[in-house]
């Protein structure tokens, strides 16, 4: 039984082993930098190579600037040589020779294996997961040090690279909301890791980690960058919670609509925060017991499907394989037959067919003025925001079918078993599901009765 | 000694006489409506009339739907006759001997009676004030029944207008935020209060309230409606409140910075939220946990500033006396002198100049972004937000000199009583204010000697 | 009989006295200087003061940016030191005393004397009148040499000034579309007139003249600079009628709705224009041929009218006197009447009231889209485009009764005389535009019998 | 030698064979209709077919209304089907079944034979080329009587459907310059064309023929519409010269740059159209010589040039074989030695190389504001204005060379032919176009001596 939760962890547990995932998150994640060395040169192979990008600047339309950047840091001095237009192979590999760093943006626009990590990646960490490729000339580097506002996984795929990493400068430096600008040499310090990162090894570190790293003299460095967790921090939770709990506090608590005390002005503000009046304190009573009210009214349920709608549109598609394709509408279903000139191989979804969703992380049900919405990743293109959030229209009383299905995950069920009335409104709601993409069946569905096509004719 | 503060009470008092003031604020503000009968007929008179209305239509360029509305209300329909562009007298009396009704919007901006009231009263109020006129033919009516989201003072001027109030359909429709559409008479039952009021009479009710009015038979109908309390309450408060809080937490509570746990998806939303898992139980004790942090960092005063500075924003400039235009920059000073073609009668401030600021409720003293600003009304215009938020800059270190003139209102004190180490400070900070027309000195200033001004004649 | 464009003549005559209208416009207009000594020093007076700038300063929220310029040139460096906000008296004179040049932008906002002025004088010129008032103390030089984009006459109001100018730099400098960067003094070369105006003198000269001024040592210096013809040149016009030629010619000429050959791009543009090939040849005859076409479909007089539709939305409005107010909607018809409590005093337009357009340069008769608009001033404010452009909508068979009107102006003629078949219509027409303030009755109105108004008052 | 112009001009004899291509120009094109029955069913085989549809839909992401229509026409009723988000081919089968029409928006995006089709029959034309395809049930009709604005190539594919083509209802109805709402049947009167279109057949009428098409019982109708010359007239021609032309006569005649004459508003406009004053007469002389210069400075090979630059931003890029691929910077070059582990096959433009222009359509020459620039398809996508104008910044003086290129094709020339001064200059320009994909090479380049690899690694 395919479990994509599963798959997922397993992936995990393979990019940061030999360490385990409890050591990792009790220890490590959010904290300090782990190194990993492999001493297995090929343990990072298949993931990108630099031979994959010299056949992606031929293949695709790579642009300058929007996908690709060349770039150098000499003497303290980081530059960007973009050209503008497309990023034709020769003319990228001339920059090299001359010793510019190349930055692929979003490889998983262009490398399916790299939309396949970070499709499942996601999943694992609940939170929109990225990627840069960096390919640095010998005894070169490309960037200046800063640190970025996301966890890094750094994957070497080619070749050594010196990494040194240092403390952020100042408590507002850890777990930074942004990225830094660059720092020069003088501001950052000494580094608290100073090493070489052969092909095979991985090297984590916390958003606010400032980092630079440098190719050997002796050969060019490939790595691959995967980040997440940008923006998925309870501030981000707490942001999308807070207007909520206030308007419905506004709704439910007339204490909140009352008005303000004709002489709070001159009892509040900065020029009375020293005094002690009595206006004063019954002012501040009055914010603590509201405040209170606020909190109670949190529909802290709401925020978090918020959260889960957000990163439902900020997701990667799935990547389906060619059995998931033949049991979903991926791959089945009505066809143009071209002997007979007609249309064949009609299908229906039945009481008794076997479904599950098609992955546990690709819908959110969300719950949004009165309506119910399921929020999927399906149609989402493998560039970030390529489509407005795409959701599926359910009546309010199909709500616990979806949420049956669910919670089965990631089992099958027939679907007669949804916990629904009626039989109509069951596979109704399924086939609406179905013809988005976001229901699997156990087998491939059977064409119904082909003469039926002549009689199915009339207009609609 | 004036004080703007005591006058805006006293005239308060006034409107509401015979009802003492604590007893309005205890018993009917935001509660219910209040009905004074005076049997003075000439009660209100001066605040406005019909004939004062004939003469702004000739001596201003009055526009149609910006500063006055021509409405009627017949038979369940309510309709609005504007044309486009100005309205001439005539034109403006054809549509009331017709059966229409007169609304001017704004009257403040063209009558200095109904700026002086309006003036006074947000001082009272600590929340701007506005106000409408309404002119009714005899016998009609020129409104549907509707509420608005204003405490409304209706002041009769002329003539007598029967009253009808309703109370709120629902919970929600208490204190409400904005002002309803139109009813139809089956919408809105029975009314609790059914009146007329002569002139000279008074009648108050809280926002929400629904009503509906019309000019009796035997003559027109005349008042003026006085409104305050729009977005001013405790709601609006919290509104700037909360994204401060939240900020701050995030910047000095590290709990707030982390990342949400990668598996919160599959624990929280309208989907789990029947579950007990232990992974819930922990997030939902974080919540709650993060939330105690955030109120505990919530910058309570700073919010009440913006409040202050909203409010400054909002109001109207004070109205002032000939001897307070004499005792402030507004009416002394330097003057061209036409005979001796030059300029004369400099003054200055000296360190024993006694001053004070100009109107209690005019400055707000609100610090943002490590500066102080001094927001005050003085540039306000006449029509609302005609001129953007006006401030003075001040150094930090001259902020108690600020708050020592706030505090000492209504008082005058000597500049050199300022707690600031430095006379010369002392004066630049005075003559910075006195130079907006924020200072209103005990006695006008004497011109200094003026043989100086030949002397002073070097470029800057 | 008062007639707008003699008072305009006349006034204009008073200004260049004793220069003769053909002469100036035969030999000096758009083409050289003109200085008038007139060795009367009160000649100007009456225009604006420096008096009257105090006065103004007081009674006026006057702001700095917006209508005002505190500014110094001085040792080839031009700064301006305008603060923000309100332009209070004593403040500016403070600038003033330090060697500050004083620039009051649009003064015909403030003073109702140089709002005739410029009413009057744009009446004459057939395009928009502005000004601006320089004062500048003794001794000191406000702005760096520049040239305008408008004709300037400098009317010399006190003290003493000496103006040098220059002849354009080259070519395309003279006549210039837009005003010129300031020029260092070498640029600008020896200037071709060097000379002191005096009270009372005036210098005219065209747009793209560089010129520069300082005041006498020994006094200030005011005057004011009356401007026009700013984007009033045969360009302009053509800039409104070629697209409609276009548009016009597309629509009527099948020819210009051809495709282009398909072989076109090969024998025309910069690679091709030495080439002599028969397409070639054949593809420029097509060109001017349809040039040709396109000139014959031009809509000259749409155009003008265009011209004239923005003249009078840039005009503005009249100055009405005492006694066409009383003729007039501005002054005469219903009013309150404070005794009775009601409405008195209505007149109505008869087929025998004898009327004219109360300005001829007021209004402009357009037709647009099938409609015919008459476009006016009357509603236009003292600062430029302070309204949109008003217009009354005419019913297409009425137009002939506002082009009577227009071309009896300076006469009075009977409501009955105009030339349309229905006396309703007529009167119906003249009342549209009497409600607008555009029409003038030889006699005020007299109101119609009282008793009329009580049976008047059924609902509309 | 390949031509591209001559592979067009064959291609179009193709589609209109056995009509001559003088004939059809002389007497079809923009005139009236053309069919061509050809009984050869599979003559238009290859450019098209629903199992590519089918094959499209399976693959790529389609969606509606963006780049699918669902669409009916019964009963005199037109409707649009379209969903929400991505277009699954058994969701369009469903539709298909029940009689609605599938329309294809621009098929060159996701199919390489239209795209070549497209790419090719833009060159002839010297106008952008589109296309739609148009799948039809049996027995159906997809859409009401209407005309369109492009000239129209119907090539039927499969099956079988019955056209009716009617006149433009009015003289402004040829050649129009924006397509129709929809008409009803009793709009537009009798067909003067009813044929049934066969697979293999073609039909062309030029934009504004009224047109409407069933499919016939017995079978699906499958076409693709080729459309050319949107906005590609005399009038667009003449839309980007006039203002140019006028700007340029500005700055040459002063006579344009002087003012209107003080009077011209009493002497033009509507109301004075039947005026015959001398003042009249001298205007109307005045606007005649003004428009007689204006056409005298009017810069026809820049206007042209501009039609040149749109037309490559609107054009599709080339499709380039193999040969042209490993004869440009497409194919060749620097790669990434996978086994070396570095960049190898480093190549060079010598004098001796043989060099060609890519296609002669593909580049356009323009002078702008003293610049040259050489706009280009090469990096256009397969969807309409993918990109922004795509161009190469050419020194002044080396526009000879791109010039000498352009007349040069479709000979190869020696990169020292070109007529430049310096060696030098002659290799950077060329190298400059052949970095854009803009150059063709006789020969492969050969890779210049590896061992210069190590060498080059100097940074830049």
């Amino acid at each position: 039984m395919f479990d994509s939760s599963k798959e997922a962890k397993k992936l995990f547990e393979c990019i940061i082993h030999p360490v385990k995932l409890d050591r990792f998150f009790n220890e490590l994640w959010e904290r300090k930098p782990l190194l990993i060395k492999r001493h297995i040169a090929n343990y990072n192979d298949g993931w990108f190579s630099t031979a994959e990008l010299d056949h992606i600047l031929r293949q695709e339309n790579i642009q300058y600037s929007v996908n690709l950047d060349i770039t150098s840091y000499e003497n303290g001095k980081r530059e960007t040589h973009n050209p503008i237009g497309r990023a034709y192979a020769p003319v990228v590999w001339d920059y090299y020779q001359n010793g510019c760093s190349v930055r692929l943006l979003n490889p998983q626009t262009y490398s399916r294996r790299v939309w396949k990590l970070l499709a499942v990646l996601q999943e694992f960490f609940g939170s929109c997961a990225g990627a840069n490729v960096y390919l640095t000339p010998p005894g070169t580097q490309g960037f200046a040090p800063h640190y970025d506002d996301i966890e890094a996984f750094i994957l070497q795929l080619e070749g050594r690279k010196n990494w040194k990493l240092y403390s952020p400068k100042n408590e507002s430096g850890t777990l930074p909301r942004f990225s830094s600008d660059n720092f020069s040499e003088e501001e950052i310090g000494e580094p608290i890791l100073n090493i070489v990162l052969d092909a095979g090894d991985l090297l984590y570190f916390p958003r606010g980690t400032i980092h630079q790293a440098t190719a050997l003299e002796d050969t060019h460095s490939l790595h691959i960058t995967v980040s997440c967790f940008q923006k998925n921090s309870w501030y981000d939770f707490f942001e999308k919670l807070m207007p909520r709990a206030l308007q419905i506090a506004f709704e439910e608590d007339l204490e909140l609509r009352k008005g303000l005390p004709t002489d709070y002005l001159h009892h509040t503000g900065v020029v009375n925060s020293d005094k002690e009046s009595p206006e004063r304190q019954f002012i501040m009573g009055k914010v603590e017991k509201l405040m209170t009210s606020i909190m109670k009214h949190a529909p802290v349920d709401a925020a978090f499907d918020q959260m889960g709608r957000q990163f439902v549109h900020d997701s990667l598609p799935p990547v389906l394989s060619e059995s998931e394709k033949s049991c979903s509408i991926h791959g089945t279903g009505e066809r143009w037959d071209s002997q007979r000139q007609q249309v064949t191989s009609m299908v229906e979804i039945e009481p008794d067919t076997m479904i599950k969703i098609i992955r546990k992380g690709a819908v959110r049900l969300v719950m949004e003025m009165d309506q119910v919405h399921v929020y999927h990743t399906l149609e989402n293109l493998r560039y970030y925001h390529g489509t407005e959030p795409q959701y599926v229209d359910i009546p309010i009383d199909a709500a616990p079918a979806v949420e049956f299905l669910i919670h089965s995950y990631p089992e099958y069920v027939p679907v007669d078993s949804l916990p629904l009335d009626d039989i109509q409104l069951k596979i109704d709601i399924v086939t609406a599901l179905y013809e988005k993409g976001l229901i699997l069946t156990q087998e491939p569905l059977d064409p119904i009765y082909e003469e039926g096509v002549d009689e199915n004719e009339a207009p609609m």
